[in-house]
């Protein structure tokens, strides 16, 4: 016998956009676990920080800044162990995950570590996805309309052919790559249709046209791209 | 000045899956509308039956039962038509959207007849979209990974050239297009990767193989083909 793995989606931001799922089994979680990035506090931490009474056992996963992947995936190996430790010693451990765990979240990671060996729950958040139309006040898709979910740091060549080839796009991870994904997309004459969306749901949001953009976006950022046809009709 | 049109996401059916934005705007409302569908009670106002204490207001945007576009189409005239009374009385109207209401919703219905004219305001919720990967216990996407969100409806031919060209996808929307998505994904080779999942979240869920699916399905069910890459490495 051993504990639970609980992968808890904390939602984007606002404290406000967490469920009463998400919130019955931090408050009562013996050990919360989750991810902080070298140099800032952990965003999953400080959405739920107003809700609870620390301290609680606590799981800090320590992820560098760095642009290769093994330092993370080091780290990764770290936290699966230690909680690993108390899963064996029949606790629960309730990981705590920005949005949603499994849409482009870091809970993959342990996921793929732990789910082998020990049961896990996924409680699903509120996604940076949906937030992003909601703020932007645009709607993603409907009917027989087709989504395409797109990562920034796509090369132009993929980018292009995906987004000329689906009624409304999502773009992640923009970033650094911002620029890129301007061009690509006013070649292609959506300009007008594009939103860019920042820090969805926080006090400090931005939500601009993509003509209105910066040249540099933070990593919480998304650019929506809805063409789609008239719903009236 | 005029009322707020507020579209609220109450979550996928598990009443314990809204965020606490939404059921605060519930709970303070004095005008709620909802869809319901011709024979069946409404789905979204059985998700906040036990939060809130009726009598309010109710507005209920029933839906005939039809194929055609036309007759929902006119229960969305008349039900924007009564709404917008209340917004030019300078009353709020909260407007229950099962899921979240951008994603493949029929609040996008109002929207369109509403938003142009009055002060509206969307409460992202917990979409089927997470909701059916965290039940399947399948992450969607990491990384650069490109999703790909796909109505059943497609012909099979779209469907499998948009197959063929992501690293995982969610077919909304199955219903009576589940035996021609299972040839689509079997003659794929993907069935091995493909999860069906019936009603989430709730009691009466079902989470099988693709392999196990049955040939006919709610409308309330989705397929996740997620065939990505190990994110071990």
């Amino acid at each position: 016998m051993s504990g639970i793995l609980y992968g808890v989606g904390v939602g984007p931001g606002d404290s406000e956009l967490i469920t009463l799922k998400a919130l019955k089994l931090i408050k009562s979680a013996e050990i919360i676990a989750y991810p902080k990035l070298e140099g800032s506090e952990s965003f999953a931490r400080t959405i739920i920080a107003g809700f609870i009474e620390f301290p609680k056992k606590e799981i800090v996963i320590d992820i560098p800044m760095s642009e290769q992947r093994l330092p993370a995936q080091k780290a990764y190996d770290i936290a699966a162990e230690r909680i690993s430790t108390y899963l064996e010693a029949d606790k629960n451990v309730v990981v705590l995950c920005e949005g949603d765990p499994f849409f482009y979240g870091s809970f993959m990671y342990l996921h793929s570590r732990l789910s082998g060996k020990y049961e896990t729950e996924v409680i699903p958040g509120v996604s940076s996805l949906t937030t992003c139309a909601a703020v932007a006040n645009r709607p993603l898709a409907a009917r027989n309309e087709v989504l395409a979910i797109l990562p920034g740091p796509l090369s132009e060549e993929e980018l292009t052919r995906r987004l000329s080839d689906t009624n409304s796009a999502a773009i992640m991870k923009v970033g650094r790559h911002l620029k890129k994904i301007k061009r690509v997309i006013n070649d292609l004459g959506l300009t007008r249709f594009s939103y860019y969306v920042e820090r969805a749901s926080l006090k400090e949001q931005k939500v601009l046209t993509l003509a209105e953009a910066p040249e540099i976006a933070p990593y919480f950022s998304m650019i929506l791209v809805t063409k789609g046809e008239d719903p009236w009709l």
